[in-house]
């Protein structure tokens, strides 16, 4: 297939949201997840982000990325003021509603009831998880890390409590996170199923790659 | 479905490797790459990572988290000395290879040649791309954020240029990776391809989500 070649003078030229739209289709297909707070007043808060990343197993460490100025604020504010929030996988049941969570509600708005999600307190957790999400983790604020290259926030969590449906690890602790029904996306906007191409085998130098 | 309840005593008490697995699953589908990097002695070297995060589209910045006691501390001694770096997209006829390049290679040796991948030089670019990867980007290191929390680094790059198969921009600025044949990824080792469920119109309040 022929290739074109992107400059990043061709980058400064582009209308902004063409160029929001092209970035974020750059990096490959995403986490997509909806994180879940609430806030000493007891208002609750969801979002969608799609800027997941793992940061350790040892502890438990899962980091993602928020814009300040966007509505993610809400979420962010949340988080600083009470410590605690939900991670929330997205299926095709739920990811409209997931996506919908992105319009800019009013402060005082709940999401939840908003777009259609049901919140869920489970073990005295104080932020509520999305009952419609199969796989759902609980976390505790460990670092906000500022990026001051451009003004976003890194927010480091530990993972404190799991919920997954039954018989979804493997012998090994992979989770099939595939058959438990979630979805990836790519961009600020598309969704995807996925189809298992293969597991391989930790690899050694000089043997080559083993479908497990 | 049943849920089953993972507490953060039974993390700890689960076994190392396990657990690596286990918590790795957890955060959802991931974007998937290899790095490639040359240093000052022109030896080369390549990596998969499953870390990669947008950090902003203007300018065009791009994260990864980078452990720097494992293999992939060539790859960071690398962009620390020259300051560039290429991120090379997977996909169905590269994958084993890529999975390869995480083999604890020695110093002296290059994945590309050990694992059967080819250099590609762009552009006057320091860095080697991935001949064999439909879709490339050439990073300039903007940043790095030292995780003190767990030791890991997080490595921001601004892209300056972007090499894509021809006619894969829609006409809103988005790129069908999906049509490129980028596949993405789950816990340390499984590879998946995509399907499309839809892409959804910018959300506003009161408006219920739209399929465009």
């Amino acid at each position: 297939m022929p290739t074109q070649h992107i400059s990043s003078t061709d980058l400064l030229s582009m209308e902004q949201r063409y160029r929001a739209a092209f970035i974020n289709s750059l990096g490959g297909f995403k986490s997509l997840c909806m994180i879940g707070t609430k806030n000493k007043a007891q208002h609750t808060n969801l979002a969608i982000f799609n800027s997941i990343v793992h940061i350790g197993a040892n502890p438990a460490l899962i980091g993602f990325i928020v814009r300040p100025d966007s509505v993610e604020r809400h979420t962010l504010e949340n988080i600083l003021e009470t410590n605690y929030y939900t991670i929330n996988h997205l299926n095709e049941t739920n990811y409209k509603q997931a996506h919908q969570t992105s319009a800019r509600y009013a402060r005082e708005t709940s999401e939840f009831e908003a777009c259609g999600l049901t919140e869920e307190y489970l073990n005295q957790f104080h932020a509520p998880y999305v009952k419609e999400s199969q796989i759902k983790l609980g976390l505790e604020l460990k670092n906000k890390v500022d990026l001051t290259i451009n003004g976003t926030i890194l927010i480091i969590g530990q993972v404190v409590d799991i919920y997954i449906p039954e018989n979804s690890i493997e012998k090994d602790g992979f989770v099939n996170i595939e058959k438990c029904g979630t979805i990836t996306g790519s961009g600020l906007d598309a969704y995807y199923h996925t189809k298992k191409i293969a597991r391989l085998a930790y690899a050694k130098p000089n043997i080559a790659p083993i479908v497990i």
